[in-house]
């Protein structure tokens, strides 16, 4: 047994050997623990092995913690047989949704509920299967872990270690609050980025042009695939049609406040939207500062973001977020360093120093 | 009178000295234009000449082109006294909205509506007032010019010459249909990111630690001004309510569709989403090209990005776009720096040959 500097000693078994199954495969095997993969379809299962994931799970095998990255429809079911088919085993998964699973898993094995914690790490990619994998897909990035009031202390602190070792970091809430909190925090805002992309998809020709970057920012979310979103959604029909629906009341009023020429009414609603934007917290975990932006011009050529952040990096000032205006129609970027409001003019000033065309 | 290069000759008048009319101002004076400047408030017009954005208005001055730059609900009165006040004037202005000043220009002053041509850069800035100003706020940006069925051809003309002046690219449309579009593109968006938004900021304590990305970019917009996007959204009622009750009827569906689990419609709605998000003109107006992220870990340090920019440029690939992901709780960052998707394995590759922590 490879020390590892807590209880998670392995081997731990990945049913499942997609993108965030190989992925935590490789985090283990990386972190040297004994790693065992399965997976219905067998040629996923020989490509997770020779990315140096783990070897196949043989009879005799006995891992401590089983984790379930199976889709989201099929969760509660593989996990209700994981639990039958490793009694000695902890089990976990990295399911989008958590309260539908556990249900399920209550229902059908009750017994056994106690040795499985659910667990949600926040992290993806545009891409899918084993070869898409990576250790380094969680670093830096939330892992909600979610026991219930059955799940055994060791189930819980084994799906922490868990996170930790993948670099992730774990987020310990009930099952209910998670589904509720990715309902406000994702599933929603995915679902209303859906529509208002909808209605791009039926623009009359032209209409278009005028799209900045605000609209590519609101539906952005949306160009992903439909047929995983629709099961994470299915999985978390409750909690999201209750928000739905308190957005439709909203829509309501607004739509009533801008047909009336009420500003009052609207009012009240873009400052509850303006509050919500304040909510959220800041780039990792930090109270959110007041920041500015500065707009640099920038030819669009390789080689320039290279040069600008160099000159950039010479102000001293932290860049907390960048983004690259889209504007059609010219070889020109606009690209906006967003930084802490009380660093603005000194950026800005470095950069005009050096050349660049630079504003506020 | 100083050599331009085509009919736009000046003298340009701009009528007020905010943040669009003194970078507008700015813009012209670098191209020697003589610019007259007009506020109500007297202090800003100081503050504009400051700045080398002009002169104070004199009487006996005859300007050539009016540019209108006031909050959008005095834009038909002050456009309609301008046209009277400058009888020899073609007259424009900076307002999000077109049909509605339009109308109001129609029905005070219609013998004089053939010398007003609308016109609306796609630009800002999270400030305001004339010390905001700069020549270049619109470079590379679109610039919408709204001739209607009445309008001298010379105005429409002036217009676009003074879009390319500021460095913009003109677009010409009907004002109705410039209306519709920004409903759609901009308007609605942000009215539906404020909703999804108004959501979290009634979200129980500790949900929104599991906001990702998502959700930032989602309701990003929504943290403007209250106040001026109010104004807006009332100039443009009309086409504003429309979109709003098509997309509160496809709302409706949505519902229905996750409530009954009934699978097939939601996906209609979410693959029409996704065609939306594909509908979006290509950057710089060059159709979409299929795109690629590659994930690049980042510690929050002065110097890193500029590093790593350096390195991304000896691929001799083009970033098209970057991000910066802002997951709370450790002081590392995930950058997804956006490239052609056929140039992403070699951009990950020389990545990772120069020590970064890359993957797809």
């Amino acid at each position: 047994m490879t020390e590892t500097g807590g209880a998670l000693a392995g081997p731990v078994e990945i049913v499942g050997v997609g993108l965030l199954g190989t992925s935590v495969a490789l985090a283990c095997a990386k972190a040297g623990l004994d790693v065992l993969l399965s997976d219905a379809t067998a040629s996923h299962v020989r490509t997770a092995s020779g990315l140096g994931a783990g070897r196949p799970r043989k009879p005799g095998d006995s891992p401590q913690l089983v984790v379930v990255a199976v889709p989201p429809a099929h969760l509660g079911e593989v996990i209700t047989r994981v639990l039958a088919d490793s009694p000695d085993a902890f089990v976990t998964d990295v399911g989008s949704v958590k309260a539908s699973p556990l249900a399920y898993v209550r229902e059908h094995n009750p017994d056994d509920v106690r040795r499985y914690v659910g667990g949600h790490p926040m992290a993806g990619s545009e891409r899918s299967g084993p070869l898409a994998a990576t250790a380094t897909l969680f670093e830096g990035r939330p892992w909600a872990v979610t026991p219930h009031a059955d799940a055994a202390p060791e189930a819980t602190a084994l799906v922490e270690e868990l996170a930790a070792l993948c670099g992730a970091l774990p987020l310990v809430l009930e099952p209910d609050d998670h589904d509720q909190a990715v309902a406000r925090t994702s599933h929603v805002p995915h679902l209303m980025a859906a529509l208002v992309a909808g209605r791009l998809a039926v623009a009359p020709v032209g209409h278009l042009r005028l799209s900045g970057q605000g609209v590519r920012d609101v539906t952005r979310v949306a160009g992903g695939d439909p047929g995983l979103y629709g099961q994470i959604v299915a999985g978390n029909a409750h909690a999201v049609t209750a928000l739905l629906a308190e957005v439709r009341t909203q829509l309501d009023d607004m739509i009533e406040a801008v047909g009336n020429g009420d500003a009052a009414a609207l009012d009240v609603l873009l400052k509850e939207g303006q509050a919500g934007t304040r909510a959220i917290p800041g780039k990792h975990g930090r109270p959110q500062t007041v920041q500015a932006s500065v707009y640099v011009t920038v030819p669009d050529e390789p080689g320039n973001l290279a040069r600008l952040f160099a000159d950039a990096g010479e102000s001293g000032v932290n860049i907390e977020d960048v983004r690259i205006d889209h504007d059609p129609g010219r070889p020109v970027g606009v690209m906006e360093l967003i930084v802490a409001h009380d660093a603005a003019d000194r950026m800005q000033a470095v950069l005009e120093s050096r050349g660049w065309v630079a504003h506020r």
